[in-house]
């Protein structure tokens, strides 16, 4: 066996430690707002040096947005995959989602700030709807069942569910050592059973 | 009695209507992204003619989260004055925080999206703290006296209650003749009692 050659020069990047400090800038100051120029300085690279990595700002957002989708839609197919009733798939769903969201939180951040300008946005948003779908159908199972509450309708129980979760990206930070998984119970417990005792 | 004379020329602008539009455009092109240019652009009158109303463009960012933060006030007011078990009382602040939410949509969406470049912008950071730190209390209390669950912080509680509330702003839009009420019941029957039937 070979080992690879070291790197020589300063330490450089690839194209996950480039997407980290993009997503990051988006964030910061919007996708518009942010030019390849602003992340050629941030990084200390020139802008060919980026562009050895990735053909476009557009490709950026893609690459970051996708990072967030996949990752709930991940958790989408394997509720799909759970028998058994739909309630115990949707909270599956919920909490799955909010461990995405800790674990990939600067890509979910941004992918929630998306308004559609461009067609990497227009397909976020797209990807955003039908994942939306999958809960209200998820919802409406459950309560044809008879395990959710009949008095909220179906679209307004889902977008409660995941405007909660949701919201989480305006104070969550996460901690070294924690999975989230704190926070996912607290969601699940508040969302399915509430917080009266 | 006297009547006051009939106005002349095309409909001019109030304070009033001339900061419903200016909460739009801020909301749409964020803050920053707008100037008095923009804002006479969009009503069809001079730079001038809005200087006659309001001394700038600052002091009109001060108006519209004030109208958000003194209906939220408000509300924490007349909860002071309930009687009763701290759960009620929360109960009471959340639901009223989502019929302020509903009836000052712009306004709210306004405060929320504020992140502090400017002296208005922090001033409204600060009520908004004050605000959270009044629903924490109201939480440890309602738990002190054994109505919350206690497998939640009181200040996870509190951030999850209103992250629920917040996330409103993303997806309702209110419909002629509808007061919110029916939202309001909907957001405290899942947070107080959960979803499960």
């Amino acid at each position: 066996m070979t080992t690879p050659p070291a790197r020589r020069g300063r330490p450089g990047y690839d194209l996950e430690s480039l997407l980290q400090v993009a997503v990051k800038l988006f964030n910061e100051r919007g996708y518009d707002g942010t030019s390849m120029e602003d992340l050629s300085r941030k990084l200390g690279i020139t802008k060919s040096a980026i562009y050895h990595h990735v053909p476009s700002k557009e490709e950026l957002l893609r690459l970051s947005v996708d990072r967030a989708l996949d990752g709930l839609f991940e958790v989408a197919a394997s509720t799909e995959q759970l028998d058994g009733r739909a309630i115990d798939r949707l909270e599956h769903l919920v909490r799955g989602s909010v461990l995405v969201l800790a674990d990939r939180l600067p890509f979910v951040t941004l992918l929630l700030r998306v308004r559609g300008n461009t067609k990497v946005e227009r397909s976020a948003l797209a990807r955003r709807r039908e994942f939306d779908r999958f809960v209200t159908d998820l919802v409406k199972q459950a309560e044809a069942e008879g395990d959710v509450r009949p008095d909220i309708e179906p679209a307004v129980a889902a977008r409660l569910l995941f405007g909660t979760v949701n919201s989480l990206i305006e104070w969550y930070r996460p901690r070294r050592g924690s999975s989230g998984a704190e926070l996912a119970d607290a969601v699940c417990k508040m969302a399915f059973d509430g917080l009266r005792a």
